[in-house]
């Protein structure tokens, strides 16, 4: 029957011209029949509803990649008995002047004007409150010290002496923050976010600027969540107030706010579908429980120079919003890859129709025994005087 | 034949003792043979070509961690009405000093010199222009105003009068962007871009100052894509230039450009394989159709105090180009979790090969009846006086 | 015994209520039966101890977005021929006042004061010391001078004449570094990173200030691997001791540290469980075979106009540690997607149990032959006159 002399021929040539494929009992059986095509529906349904309809697990995935650029407007007038009137513009509120991706506005601070190195008393406490020069110690320099103690104890107002240091002097007094906020115009300005992304996999760019948004409409719009949802122009008092918190509040002491950015696209659809989606979401915690080291703030200076060359500063103890926008988003688009792992996954759990089928009918069945005598064939390994001869199948 | 006398311990017993195989039609028929042989190895080829040599089904991977310096080098020239013939090094030019992904480097800018907290008029456009004190509202303003308005109505020059505001004056002038770009030197700026990259997964960090690049070397290249692609040293004017846009027209404007850097990896090849590829990318759109709020801009302020202690501050509105670095790819490496999952799949796929073959060999053969018959054994669930007895087989 | 008359209507029927499952030998050997079940628990044992618990495979991941902010604390000392003594407070040594992920502590500089747009002698090397104006080439400037050449060649000091440029003027001297580093104090600073995740997927937050954190412990606590591992504040010195580094060395020419938070997290478990842990890392190169470009540092300068109006201007290159802090981990939670595909592939998995032991049995064992017999039923293509008739099954 077979073709060449060689053992190993023949078994090639079984191998390529035999197929085998497996035994079937065929039941024919109204309860256990529709049973089993239950089964199968059920797990098609998943397969085909869940894993590809609502997971999309035909799709391959990718992360956004993102730049951003913001741009504040607005001005607030500010009367203090420092500066008295004074308007405060873009230049003067937005520290640093650009950031990639983040701004911070200062809406509330402390000015220390003048400062010089030099020696001066230092702010009261309880460690530097002294009565006589033993109390201070020269050169010593704790963690919350402004400068370096010159060993002498010298009043600070009528009433205490503290310890003397070396530093930029006058020290700033930080102990009363003004309140209400000096800059609390700043609920008033507006930015305009401008987010270009890319999903490098698909080669797919898109801006939150859309192109059907006119150069008349980005100068008159304002996002809001229902009405203008694609305006990508913020007032910072909505942005806040979206993410139930007061600005007024929130003013005061600086805290940081995520504009977040959601880019999820089915790029199996329309580009035109895949648009920017907005949130607002307060960052820093406001628990009255544990609230450590609450809001934002950080120092800066100005520095001067006098005609005789001595140099001065003006230091800034700024708090403030800082906005990060935070861009993140999934595209996925048909690749075979997942589909077919996928579908291989699907497929293997079909066998677990046949199998629970087989329990079913193997154990809970009436007719268990008649039909475990058709599904097996009991082969005994000692029963070696077999009634059956090679070929005539069985 | 069995062990122990209860119920439970013969099935325990049949359970480990007995082994279950499917029962297998092995059909010797060259066509079916070699068709099924065929779509095995479609599956096989399918499997291992494409799931583990393209797509790398054998590995696990891990997005990279990235840290990013720059430094710019080079000096301009610019000779202006404001300021004269004037050099600009680094310090100048470079807003902020530092960033961490980008820097920024001005083209061009719009100067206001001298400005103090005071009253001046305001630009004139529609809303500004006044014919007498009552078309000024006292304290208002709008989104697009300078300042605080007076009340007042004031000569702005010989032909018009706008409303009088309380701003640092004079108020910027910007209607005219000097064209060509005032920094129109920075063509030939340079940057040295160091990039450490990470795989926390797999402990896996790099420079893209790779190893055999020497110090001699790094002093005088600059990246070229074809003659130098491993340079970390690009001229401005070349990174514009390869993403296909023209330098000056840029700079007038400003605009966003991405340095890309893209470090995929097979982390189960040689390290010294793993190495960065640049590309470069307009970030900011710049198609005509809808050309809103075009270009890259900010405005900051230098600070000054007289001799008297009266503030006064120089305005720069900058124009220029930010440059991001953005950094991004994956590596792999192999791991047996992703490689099992994968060969489970693959073989679960295989079975598609007896599904196919089956249905060609019982639906489409001219002998289906007789193959059809050797597979199937027919069990009527209504038929029960069998002529077939337990134990015997069958 | 099929229902409707029509053939579709039979084939439908047959679909529907007819059960197909396939035939098995059942063969009753012990050491057969052993050794499939054990290769099915290897499989078991694999898919529920790798795949599920440690690979956790029936959860869903998601990517962290995370948002830094960062306080530094403490003063330092300087005393140089240049400035004297001096105090140095957060103000003076952050550049810029506030980053987004990162923030830069300077430790070394080198200061040019009084810079004045004018001509001076350029610094001394090979390129630029001169003999004679012929030496100089008029608007020249390269890659590494300071400003335009004027074309004279005047004195630079008593021994060399140098060509004359155009710049800020006089120019900066960096051909010594300041050893040890000018604020060497810096090792002391102390740094709040104040850090708060969000994991979208699943609309988890948390902030690295653990609830269980009181101010009162805040105010006190420093970072310590062992004793502090939850505590924010690190000190500078311990983070780059932590990392194998020098600090005073390293303070001298700069460098860039990373500080690492990782927050892989298992949400099926408590929120408490979630916490932060942190690691340092040196991120810029200083391995002494390929030493290019070593350490980190940039120039920034402070403006200054006398009372003539004339500019000024103090140059700072500023050499110091930028600090990134690097946010990343994977947060898993139990679904029912990830969990089904590698049920599915498990399952697959078990098929090769039944092959394993196939190929065993078939071709290893002694009555090969008669398993042989027991499993496969031969069917021959060309043999058409069967013994068998239709429908009396096998």
């Amino acid at each position: 029957m077979a073709g060449g002399g060689c053992s190993c021929c023949v078994q090639l040539y079984g191998f390529l011209f035999e197929y085998d494929t497996p035994r079937i009992v065929l039941i024919k059986s109204r309860k256990v029949g529709l049973m089993n095509r239950l089964v199968q529906l059920c797990i098609l349904a998943y397969v085909i509803g869940w894993v590809f309809v609502w997971e999309k697990g035909y799709q391959e995935f990718d992360s956004v990649v993102s730049s951003v650029t913001t741009k504040v407007k607005g001005i607030a007038v500010t009367n203090t008995s420092d500066l008295g009137v004074r308007i405060w513009d873009v230049a003067d509120y937005i520290i640093p002047a650009q950031a990639e991706n983040a701004f911070f506005v200062i809406t509330n601070l402390i000015l220390t004007q003048n400062q010089t190195q030099s020696r001066c008393p230092e702010l009261p406490d309880k460690k530097t409150i002294c009565k006589s020069n033993d109390d201070c110690k020269k050169d010593f320099a704790g963690t919350h010290s402004n400068g370096i103690q010159t060993g002498n104890c010298v009043p600070y107002n009528r009433d205490v002496s503290t310890c003397e240091v070396y530093t930029w002097c006058p020290v700033e007094n930080d102990t009363f923050l003004p309140e209400p906020a000096v800059l609390k115009d700043a609920e008033n300005f507006t930015v305009l976010v401008k987010n270009n992304i890319w999903y490098p996999k698909f080669g797919f760019t898109k801006r939150n600027i859309l192109p059907n948004i006119t150069a008349d409409y980005l100068k008159n719009c304002q996002y809001s969540r229902t009405a203008d949802p694609f305006c990508p122009i913020f007032r910072l008092g909505q942005v806040v107030k979206d993410s139930q918190q007061d600005f007024q509040e929130m003013a005061i002491q600086g805290g940081v706010m995520a504009i977040q950015i959601n880019w999820d696209c089915d790029l199996d659809r329309r580009a035109a579908n895949c648009v920017p989606k907005y949130t607002f979401r307060r960052l820093d915690n406001r628990e009255s429980d544990h609230n450590v080291s609450p809001g934002y703030n950080f120092r800066f200076a100005k520095y001067y120079k006098d005609a005789s060359g001595q140099e001065s500063r003006t230091l800034i103890k700024a708090y403030g919003i800082r906005f990060d926008v935070l861009v993140f988003g999934t595209a996925g688009k048909f690749d075979i890859i997942p589909t077919m792992i996928n579908i291989g996954s699907g497929l293997a759990l079909f066998g677990v129709a046949t199998v629970l089928c087989d329990i079913i009918v193997l154990y809970f069945m009436k007719k268990k025994n008649y039909y475990r005598e058709k599904k097996y064939k009991y082969v005994d390994d000692y029963e070696l005087g077999s009634s059956e001869s090679y070929g005539t199948g069985s």
